[in-house]
């Protein structure tokens, strides 16, 4: 079984070799290791791709005997994560994902599709997966976010991406689900942070327009960075054209921080992200 | 000689078959021409180049005939334009334009560069160029422009280049200067306007960091943008790691956004340029 | 309705002139327009867009009159074209087609879907689509072709896509489908011609690898070019971990073409495009 | 003092854990570490950044003890690197080198510019850099080789940038410099090959252009090529245009090559570079 291990530290001298002295007496095959160290938080972190027999508990607790007090470690094997995804109208993200898990792409099952309207509805029937139609009507936000968090809930899964999901979570799913929600912006965030950001994209007159796949936390749109990416436009685009142009740019960006995601490469630090 | 006629004006129907009626009757080769009309505002733009033989006052009388009262229309030569670049401390952007100048990349006549430092001033000289070094220290911000102002109207340019000078211009300056003044921003405007954008960028933890080319209005960093583009960067780099990577991107889209001036192809509405 | 004119001729004085005067007289909306007169070979190339009420055939024999005899000159409507596609094994760029189709990107109907292989069978099927299985075992090269042949015949579209249809066609039937046949080639052409353009690459230790759309000509891989772009590798990428990164590329690059040939944006000159 | 530390071996379990226990027992401060394994050919690479106080020869051969025999093992300093360019008529990649290295961006020295021309002799002498003319007249290719190598010779540098040098060198030469020639060829290699690649650019009717740095060794362009870009192009530009707009991307490229040298990251395996 392959595995990946996840540490991220206080740095102190000797951390890499007392971290591959243990891999090495388990006589473990290291197919990948990276570090980083922070200087200005003083802080290490290290992402190891192995592959041998270990028994779990023991080899983290060895791990665990060499760090700083202060640490965070875990380790993960390659199985295929479960993830949720959460969109409203728009089908062009959500349908991207699912063409690239038909097709194998995404190391990941995708246990349901939550939505606030129907558009997309028959889409996600075509790939055989269950459809949440949880409509806003008739329910307060607080009860709103309370069928979503149940219906979540029954798929246990290790990440929630927000394919265009069109509304505000609050501060109480977000905490619930921290550092497992993925949202897509399209703007290349700062700039352009809530609605319509094609269309202040229009106003401002930019030559570039973007899109930003972070994690969700409290403050909209400034929540860590996993990938952005932008492209040129010119004077002739429209809002709307944007809009258009723009979608190629959403779907890449989302499915590529979704990647390293399911890879387990992403640690975050001070609302930004180590990618390993 | 070679012409740029820029029309600017309300569109209404027949404005190509009326303007290409008289370029046709001057018996003129048209070697480019692009037009675009915006639809929102009901805007038409045209440049058109062309070679022939012309009395210019004639031929611009005969199209302002043929266009809605409401217009702006401008013959121009390919002779190289006059500019004056404004500098401060730092060396990359304003030494790559001096490289390209000398090596006749730039369309332009290098007349001066005024500096409110003297770091620049030998790089400068190498180059055989006039320096004016015109320090803050002793005079008030309105006396350091006038001082400013009387050293460019010395040399009377089409184009004043900022090139990375770190003062903000007083609304008078600007106001002089309207639609003359070019500035490069470190950043992806609109994110991180103002003073040290690439600080900024490593506390928000971006993924790229970018330069943006504009005209200087009243509002900081909020001119209409010519060019801008961006590098991808990951979280290794510190602010000054960015502020390394990001010389190029500066010098090239600076260097990219004076070119498109240079050959007059920038048209300024509102707050937007069109570029032909 | 909404129209499209492309004309295609020798340059000659005045041809602006006397084509917008005749679109002037026939009190059309000019919504775009573009011209391009390359110079090496004196043609002119044009391409505009207009609604109005028009009798067809009148307006064509008035442009017809006012051109040099070598001209083309055609004039479609912005109504959706027909297209067939070709696909082998590999999914991911016909399921991106598709996926693009059932959210309206593509201004097109997907008549068919044909397939040397039965891989893909189950996903055309999701999106109720006609699939073909055409088998090679049991058929000459021309038998095999005959029956793909007929297949695409049933559907009379204006394009044919290669979504990675891994055979090549014979010339027979490259003079068939004369500029209607759009295939996607997985490197930047004219580098790496023919099978396993990745191993290739992998081989030669290049740090960028790309995608080509291009017309099929007799010539393997060097027809007419309509859209390339290349994505940043590094020493870590296996050949096979190029296939993976370079499926982004693939789908982007066929779908820009796609949209382009859609729009009838492409002329073909010189077995190069020229896109207005 | 700051080390770099380059290792290339054949890979064996325990590298990492055997290389670190050695830099822990020297106390020294890892500023950075990156590894790398080819599992094609079994090699083991390593880059590792410290700081500290130690006996060179000690730790070299404290550290060969625990390497396979076959190995490759350097310890360099971040001390500036002498540098030697050659250049023919072309000014802007040698224009570009000289102005980052007056701005204090090239961690070198430029010792001197050797040239088979004198269009570059103003420029080079502005920056108070020896420049030698070695015309190819009245000499054999061999006589003028030997010329160029007695010039390069006396300055003794660690890489020698030919930066636009229109002369294929011989076997000879490229032996006795071996690993030390940087070239530039403005296109994306392998495609276009040799001289004009712009011509041949244009022929082809691509959509992109590029720069190539790599490696001289005996067969033309084909060297390791350490680093490659592209930038976009449409039909409107002429092989002359081509070349203009090249400009930037061969002197980016270039000189993000040569950075990368400089810093020691680069290490070439099976003629392709390894970049750490």
């Amino acid at each position: 079984m392959r595995y990946r291990l996840l540490i991220d530290t206080d740095d102190t001298k000797g951390l890499v070799y007392n971290i591959s002295k243990i891999l090495f007496e388990y006589a473990l095959n290291i197919d990948q290791n990276t570090e980083f160290v922070d200087k200005l938080s003083n802080k290490f972190f290290m992402r190891t791709e192995f592959t041998g027999k270990i028994e779990k508990s023991k080899l983290l607790s060895d791990i665990c005997a060499v760090l700083p007090t202060n640490h965070t470690i875990s380790l993960k094997t390659d199985e295929k994560k479960n993830i949720v995804i959460l969109a409203s109208k728009e089908s062009h993200v959500l349908g991207d994902l699912l063409i690239r898990y038909e097709s194998g792409e995404l190391q990941a099952n995708i246990k349901a599709v939550i939505s606030d309207h129907t558009e997309t509805q028959d889409l996600v029937g075509k790939f055989g997966i269950p459809f949440f139609h949880i409509p806003t009507a008739l329910h307060t936000r607080e009860q709103h976010e309370k069928l979503i968090s149940t219906a979540i809930d029954q798929f246990d899964p290790q990440i929630i991406v927000l394919a265009k999901y069109m509304r505000i979570l609050t501060p109480n799913i977000v905490k619930t689900y921290r550092h497992k929600l993925l949202n897509i912006h399209h703007s290349f965030l700062p700039a352009f942070i809530g609605a319509n950001p094609y269309d202040m994209a229009y106003s401002r007159g930019v030559k570039v327009i973007g899109a930003t796949a972070h994690y969700v936390t409290d403050d909209l749109d400034e929540g860590p960075i996993v990938c952005q990416d932008v492209i040129h436009i010119d004077h002739t685009y429209s809002s709307s054209d944007m809009s258009k142009a723009g979608k190629n740019v959403e779907k890449i960006v989302l499915s590529d921080a979704l990647n390293l995601l399911l890879e387990d490469k992403v640690m975050v630090h001070n609302n930004k992200t180590v990618i390993l």
